[in-house]
Parts: structure tokens; sequence; C-alpha cells
């Protein structure tokens, strides 16, 4: 089998998925999309990714984006790896339910946040109200350590990801379960190893 | 086996999961959760979905929720009916990335439409623009008749439900490539199994 193509630039989303790479041993090869140059929206890389948007994955001739897709799809792609529950788990799924709310409740709660946006009623946000993902995440975080349980899986990448930067932004408080768990997750020895790799992809792109 | 049990309520997002439920052969017993009447927001049901939404389902002990987590679940769980690629099949990242693109991507989009909601610049939402995310959408149903070409899955209930959805709310234009999807899905007998299902509890409940 080939390996797995990564479109990554450092300081972006597509850190989530290189962390995730990391996790399952370095599977993929990257390919750098410099946002700086404006790779993002050059034709060869619409493309692949006519979002404009990294990450993006390619891989036995099939073009993955989204991260949470990324990831759960390089879980499966590297079963025995064993990040991901076997189908006939019923963990599988608790599993898809909380790689869904990452992206599609707690993401867009943040920038409604960070960007100011007022609703005129929780029916009109897919994801409620502010509240609602706080008691969510509460829930998310119970079964502990890990979100399945005993068990890291690609779930704990995504929401550990997604955790970590709504906290940095300041969308959401770093304190108590969520804390503990941000801490947990970037205490791994693939989050350095990505942040290392992030980090001399930035210096050589003048990224910082 | 036990049957999943999905909580439901007629005329909201709960309607996708019962497609896909009745896709599979009508595989999960059904809860009402009265809106009206306010059995979202009811401690019994806030236990099972702290975000006190609908469609959630529950099996084997493990609760679901997100319309797109449960089809996905629900599309695993019943492997045999052919919904969802298989593991070690490359389409098995089309799968995930458009799973994961419909309510991360198209859902918000359709929300800030239909909220009038302005932001300052495309890299504030996770979708980009109408734009964007109408080229992409472009890209998914180009492989045709289905997301993955041949065989209908999971992603397209998520998918046609959705697009039904945005387009009878004025969010996406119902035209071209999008129309003739919307058409070729919703004729499904499972789509109209589903629509007498609702009709009935709808009639029911007084929702029309």
């Amino acid at each position: 089998m080939a390996k797995p193509v990564l479109y990554y630039c450092p300081r972006t989303r597509a850190e989530t998925a290189m962390w995730m790479s990391e996790e399952l041993g370095g599977v993929c090869d990257i390919k750098i999309v410099n946002l700086k140059t404006g790779d993002h929206k050059k034709p060869e890389f619409l493309k692949i990714n006519p979002m404009g948007k990294v990450p993006a994955l390619t891989h036995d001739g099939v073009t993955v984006t989204e991260s949470a897709a990324i990831c759960v799809y390089l879980a499966d792609a590297f079963a025995d790896k064993g990040f991901a529950p076997a189908l006939n788990d019923p963990k599988r799924g608790a599993y898809y339910r909380w790689t869904f709310y990452a992206p599609s409740c707690i993401e867009p709660m943040m920038l409604d946040k960070l960007g100011g946006v007022k609703r005129e009623n929780s029916m009109a946000a897919g994801y409620g109200s502010e509240e609602d993902v706080l008691k969510s995440l509460d829930v998310a975080l119970s079964a502990g350590p890990y979100i399945l349980g005993d068990n890291v899986t690609a779930a704990d990448i995504v929401m550990g990801s997604l955790l970590n930067f709504a906290t940095m932004f300041g969308a959401i408080e770093k304190k108590g379960k969520i804390a503990d768990y941000i801490d947990r997750m970037t205490a791994r020895p693939a989050y350095a190893k990505m942040q290392e790799i992030s980090a001399k992809y930035a210096a050589d792109l003048g990224y910082e």
C-alpha cells in the first residue's frame, strides 16, 4: 500500500491530521501547501480540495478532506494500530458521536463566539447554545481518561486538538475536566513529535 | 442483538436518521420525543442527549447523537446491507469526507445564510464561503449517480437529506446536478416510507 499524502501547512488545522499520522507511527508523506504564497488557492490544489483548505489527504486515488474525516479514515486504514473501535463494537457509536460532534457543534460554537455572532434563538444554530455544548463536553469527558474510556482513539485526537485550539483562542475556558483532558492529550509523544515537525516547517517557511 | 432505539420527532432532522433506518429495512424502534410538549428539555431525555436535540439513538448501552453519526453508525452496525464501503476500501475515505462535510460545512453555511449572518472573512467560517461550498458540492455529485459512484451509501442519505432541507428552506438553489440528485434520492422507497411514518406521527401529535 502506498503511503497516504497529507497536504499540510504549519500553524493550521492540518496539525490535527499530522498529529493523527504521528500517533499511527508517521504514516503519511507530507506535501507543503504554503498559505502565505497562496498555494491553497492555486488550481493544482483546488483540484484536490475545491474548498482551498488544508488539511487534505490523498490515498489510493481517493481524496479525503475535513480534519475529522481524515483522522477517522487513517484510524480505519491502519486499524491494527487500535485507534478505532471494531465495526461490531458498540463503542463505535460513541466514537462517531464525538468525532462528528467536534466539527459540527464545537467548532461552529467557537467560530460564532470568536466572530461575535449572536443568533436569535438556539434553534438557529446547529450547536444549540454555548451552555449546551459545555454540558455535552462534560459527558464526553466523563468516561475518562479518554473519550471511549481506557483506550485512546482517533476521537481523542479530533477532540483534543479542537479543545486545545478552542482554549488557546479563548472560545472555551481551560479549566476542570477540559483542562485535564487537554493536558493529558498534549502530553502524548505523538503531539510533541507533531509540534517538532510543525516548528521546523514553520521556521523554514518563515511562519514565526 | 437488540434493536437500536431512535429518539425521534416528526418534522425535524430526526427524519434523516429514520430515512437511514428505513433504507436498512426499518431496523430501529421509535421513541417519540415531542418537541411541542418540551420532551427534549426534560431530564429523562437530557440524560440521553444533553444537547436536548433529536435525533438520538441508543443501542447496546451506547448513545449516538448527531444525524450524520447515527447514519454512519447504523450503516456499520448493519454492514451486510451494503450502505458503507469496507474498512479497507479506499472509497471509505470519500465516504467519510462527505459525511463529515455535510454537517460541518454545508449546515453552518445554510444556518448563516438563513440567519443573515455575515462574517468578516472566509477564514472566520469553517465552511469558507457559499461559493466554496457550491464548488465542493459539484465535486461530490460528479461521480454520480451516487456520491461514491454506482452504489448508494449512508453518505447519500446524509447528503440527500441535508440538500433536500437546504433547498426547501431556500439556502441552496434547487437546480442542475443538485436538483437531479435530490430527485433521485427522494424517489427512493425508503424515503417514501419515512415520509409515510412521519406524516402519521405528525398527524397524531398535531404537527400539521
